[in-house]
């Protein structure tokens, strides 16, 4: 492996760390400076971090696979331990485990947290939690790639193994150019969210916030009632919309944006399943709400499509209990946090394109049998998918379903319910933010012990970076000298 | 499709369902006849529709796999349908979907039971029932096949539609002769534990139908209190251990006995993970169990290998009531009713031949991203897995975790909670009978309403026919004319 340009590269990923901690610096002087030292500090420790590892000369810029996997690996962890430095030198958290906990569940766009009285929090940590929902939400390396195209050698394993989804499409060929138009959608989107909140009559720190929060697919509220605290019709829409188009792939807008066609845009096959499945999520939940007289029409349409758009993209942001659901209701959002949004875009869980996959692997097996000597590929949008992608596909869904399995048995050893254990399980792995049980809306993940903290802040960044990251560095022969 | 051969076929499979029933006539009759006439009855009609269908005479013998599908899924419904007449009309289920739902329950060797008062009921029906889940348990077709080798055509499409496991091995080149030679080696390991249980002082109706429940893993007993009713360690060790023999491969004991190598029969993956998986989670379901202060060492150790290799092999046999051990007991018990027991076994769950192949997809997923030039195969006991294979070994597993959530959707609308629910679901199609929450151990399925009675015995024949048969017929195109 080459460690060398690995640690170049953490070095660079954390300078940019370090800047961005400039921002909530700037809020905290805005808000009385009150935790503006604990900023000081953690951009002082992430620069010299950052420094030290700039030092390190690289002998080539060749990188492998291998090597991509280590680099985005590596800056999760890093980035996480660096961005909890905030949260627990201004005391937000009790423990440096649970300030990891709320570092990771930012960067990684979950939006679980442990902080139990969230609107005493000092402005400054609350938005440095909020946007570092918005850098992960599409990635730090890709910023890095974004804002820094000099890096060389093969960039695309760095892009492939930090972006969402089975396949990483190159928009343009230069990988940099990419990377820079995937971020300038993420930037023009997030703006008109904020511009339409600030219309709506949001003061600029919430619409800031939110926005980098729904962004981000997040659901972090500087707020305990989340976006319910708002009481507003208007914010639930847009924040509802916003969150539904963060959860599309972002090469969408870029070809709606060059070939100017609506029709182009709504033809792709995973953005109809993921409105498909949204609708009718929406539609049955709204109906079971109304059967089980928990609200009115209205309200029940309202509540319902506000918490499905919501889970299926992996916000987590609420405006109403889902714990006091029915057990229907309950289900089919805990499938969604494992069905998740769109790849490509900022959103968690497994895909829609998998899903679509999946669907037609079954399919086919159908075929095979009422049909034994045809031949079926496997198609979305008219391509083909190879042999070698659609391993890729099961082997992830596999490695995703042993991981919730082994993570379920773990975090079971902690004195938690049966569905607060397994959601919240669920809900880590897929980046939700919410869980049912104990972590439902209201709940806090204060709840688990510190050992359990750290099994769900793995999860998070396991779910964010599509698991084969995280996992392959557990693994003896990911460390084994061969450098092929 | 070949629906005349289909019929006749059926036909044959009712004649001797119509046979079987003398036997618990007899037994009957030993009890004083007191229901005797249901059997009579039910016997009578079970003739009469088989007598019709054979009336039918098929043009030519030919069978594809969508015929052996076909086959094996309207086998199963009839057989189910016709085996619950006794138990309607003796009155021992109220109504015929419950009396249905026992009979399916029995057949498919899950065990799960709707009976309030089970040890009112008359013997005839309990060993009726009994005498089911052996029956079901190798396979009613197989058992045609078996005593009627004439039945021409390519009867392996018949076999590997009904038999459990990812590929179905002959053992000798005619079908037939294999069919006979797993009946036979069935036969003799349940005659081999009648005798122990016999020589333990059991009395013979006891012996044969714990037995029967033991041997199609079914786990049925004819009292409330299953296993543990008898009060003797002697009992659980000798039926925890025939448990975990019914749960191994059958061609395994073939090997054995052709080969006569002991070395050669522990050589086998399969049945390695299969003990292994039982002697780890024996180990922290005892540890467990321990912490939590429930058991001493020695309880501990009893209660829980009796309930992993109850619950690995999808028996359902208790002795102790797992809804009130600790979650991570429980978890681990709900996973082993998703892998279950060996292919070619009488267990139900996914197999672990497939959790197998399940792993070494993973694993070979991260050697390609450390060695991405190399070729990998999957290899189970030396012999490589074809694409074809594998990708029916992913299909049926999309297709399981996909009923799994369709099933507990459907199960939801009823008022029970959620680990009731999705317990219910996951041991149906895994076959296990016994589940969480209100199905756990001591709990009823009468629980459930009509509606979920059907849809449980949807999910236990789908379980037990491994999915494609059922789920095929479902499809429009599955009856299409296309013969092909």
């Amino acid at each position: 492996m080459n460690y060398r340009l690995i640690a170049k590269t953490l070095g660079t990923v954390l300078f940019i760390i370090a800047i961005a901690m400039i921002f909530p610096l700037i809020v905290s002087f805005i808000y009385g400076g009150e935790d503006a030292k604990s900023f000081i500090i953690s951009i002082a420790i992430t620069l010299s971090v950052s420094a030290l590892l700039l030092l390190i000369k690289p002998k080539n810029n060749q990188i492998y696979v291998r090597d991509g996997m280590a680099i985005v690996a590596f800056s999760w962890i890093l980035v996480s331990l660096l961005g909890a430095l905030p949260v627990y030198i201004s005391g937000t958290s009790q423990s440096f485990i649970s300030a990891f906990f709320e570092s990771v569940s930012a960067f990684s766009g979950t939006g679980a947290s442990t902080i139990s009285n969230i609107e005493a929090c000092s402005k400054g940590v609350l938005f440095w939690l909020a946007l570092a929902q918005w850098l992960g939400g599409m990635g730090v390396l890709v910023l890095m790639l974004a804002l820094l195209p000099a890096v060389r050698g093969s960039t695309l394993h760095i892009m492939s193994a930090e972006a969402s989804g089975p396949s990483t499409e190159k928009l343009v060929p230069k990988i940099g150019e990419t990377a820079k138009i995937l971020y300038t959608i993420y930037f023009a989107l997030s703006a008109v969210q904020v511009l339409i909140l600030l219309i709506g009559g949001v003061n600029w720190y919430d619409a800031l916030t939110v926005t980098f929060s729904t962004a981000g697919t997040g659901g972090f509220t500087t707020k305990a009632a989340s976006i319910g605290s708002f009481n507003s019709l208007f914010v639930e829409i847009v924040v509802a919309i916003f969150m539904l188009l963060f959860g599309i792939n972002f090469s969408l807008y870029f070809i709606f944006l060059t070939k100017k066609s609506i029709k182009e845009f709504f033809k792709d096959e995973e953005l109809r399943l993921f409105l498909s499945v949204t609708l009718f999520s929406t539609l049955v939940i709204t109906i079971d709400n109304i059967i089980a007289s928990i609200y009115n029409f209205a309200d029940s349409l309202r509540y319902s499509f506000f918490q499905v758009s919501s889970v299926i993209t992996s916000t987590g942001f609420f405006t109403a209990n889902i714990g006091e659901w029915k057990d229907t209701s309950q289900f089919i959002l805990l499938f969604l946090m494992i069905i998740g949004a769109s790849a490509g875009s900022t959103g968690g869980g497994t895909k829609m394109i998998r899903l679509l996959v999946l669907i037609k692997t079954v399919k086919r097996e159908f075929l095979k049998i009422i049909h034994p000597k045809s031949v079926q590929t496997i198609k979305v949008n008219g391509k083909a998918f190879d042999n070698n992608s659609l391993n890729k596909i099961y082997a992830y869904y596999f490695a995703y379903f042993l991981l919730i399995g082994a993570g379920t048995i773990l975090v079971s050893f902690d004195t938690q319910d049966f569905v607060t254990t397994f959601s919240a399980v669920v809900q880590a792995i897929g980046n939700t933010g919410i869980g049912l049980g104990n972590v439902a809306p209201g709940g806090s993940f204060a709840v688990f012990n510190p050992f359990n903290q750290m099994v769900l802040s793995f999860l998070m960044i396991a779910g964010r970076l599509e698991i084969f990251p995280l996992l392959l560095m557990l693994t003896p022969s990911f460390w084994s000298k061969s450098n092929m």
